[in-house]
């Protein structure tokens, strides 16, 4: 039996975009969180339930996502989700974003972990909570590339960052979709105006709490003509909280429709 | 002939919620800004029509927002708007939010003026881009409340906070939203977990860029018992962009349901 499969639509407003009137990467993450959520109630173990039962929540470890086109705002897109496969400890979790005409937008692969809520630490993934999505049980889940790190050698810039109250989220950790958005903000504004990303592999390392300052760094390598990289830190009292490599490509004509 | 209004529903996902799981102040105004945006594509006086034909686009330049319950996630509310009335350089936008029993959940009257796009002058209301709206010719549109100012023998505490590219709108101007968002972001963590906003009124000065720096500073005014009175500035480089007032209310037993 194939993993659930789960979809929904879901219209771009304003404020889910950039400057480029594009769908911003930390809502990007952000909706295609809401279609898992939706089918994680659909499927009757979302958040509360899991909470509630068993003192336990997914956190997500890392992201590889593959960009075709970022959807345009006011633009309707088709979410689609499933838990694809799992092993003792770890979940692949696959996302789709469509076009109305079938287009494929966005393409992303996760891995996710079960964390219990009050020690923070891993658990591992019980048949009752997993047994719904329908999900393939292997020895491996897939591995997803590991995102690059900055050395020492390396030119970099950085920026600080204080965590605000509204990066926090329900469980009192920063929302994930804050890490791209200070990994990005470390970038010039000339580059953002010019760039969009068409890969972004993500890794969670620690978790970063209200009051904490963090240093978003990043190194820029054009050494490949075709495609500019971007390695991304994110620190706070010098231990990694995230990591990512970003590869971009030009918006050429952005801005003129 | 009464005044045009435009009603739709929206859902609200967990990332317009705060961590008590109710819409953020910011992501209050975007969605009652989409509704209007949306109400001027309906009449035919969008955005781009606006830019197109005359280089002219609406700006905020106050809100008074009366809160009687913000609602919380996956609620389902009811968006109204209307444009009211207007004379020559200003006009008054009311925006409601209900719930699906019709209770009224929140009531926002707002200013509005025209702004040349290049020269980001104000210039007068054409009969042409208001006559859609149906909205009563007067010769004072209503005066929202002040917001106070905090005065040099106040006791103040502040925050600095770097213009990020994705506070930036299209027009290359800091969001409006943004500014709530620094002002609440003043307040201690523990006040913002235990209280509610009951009422903000909040207005616009002067406009924000990439790259500045701003300062938002608070001041508690608990001298009222039953009511915690804040006052909020918001400034670059000493200029003031933005100011507000807001009344709380203590948010009993939330986070428990």
């Amino acid at each position: 039996m194939p993993a659930h499969r789960y979809s929904e639509l879901h219209t771009i407003p304003f404020y889910e975009c950039n400057v480029n009137n594009r769908i911003s990467i930390p809502m990007l993450i952000n909706i295609l969180i809401l279609a898992s959520e939706h089918q994680n109630e659909k499927l009757g173990v979302d958040q509360l339930y899991l909470i509630d039962k068993y003192g336990i929540g997914w956190v997500v470890t890392s992201y590889s996502i593959h960009i075709t086109e970022l959807p345009r705002k006011d633009s309707v897109v088709k979410m689609t989700t499933r838990g694809t496969s799992y092993n003792r400890y770890f979940a692949f979790r696959e996302f789709w974003l469509h076009d109305q005409d079938g287009n494929e937008l966005v393409k992303v692969e996760s891995i996710w972990v079960l964390m219990n809520e009050k020690t923070r630490k891993i658990t591992a993934i019980d048949d009752d909570v997993i047994t719904p999505y329908q999900s393939e049980k292997v020895r491996r889940v897939p591995r997803l590339p590991r995102p690059g790190r900055i050395e020492p050698e390396d030119q970099m810039t950085s920026k600080e960052y204080q965590v605000r109250w509204s990066d926090i989220d329900f469980n009192g950790h920063v929302n994930n979709s804050r890490y791209p958005e200070w990994m990005l903000d470390s970038l010039p504004m000339d580059f953002l105006d010019t760039h969009e990303p068409t890969n972004i592999d993500i890794r969670f390392e620690n978790e970063v709490k209200y009051g904490n300052r963090v240093t978003s760094s990043v190194v820029v390598d054009s050494s490949d003509n075709d495609k500019i990289k971007t390695v991304h830190e994110i620190k706070s009292s010098d231990v990694l909280s995230a990591s990512a490599t970003i590869v971009w490509k030009e918006n050429k004509a952005e801005g003129q429709d």
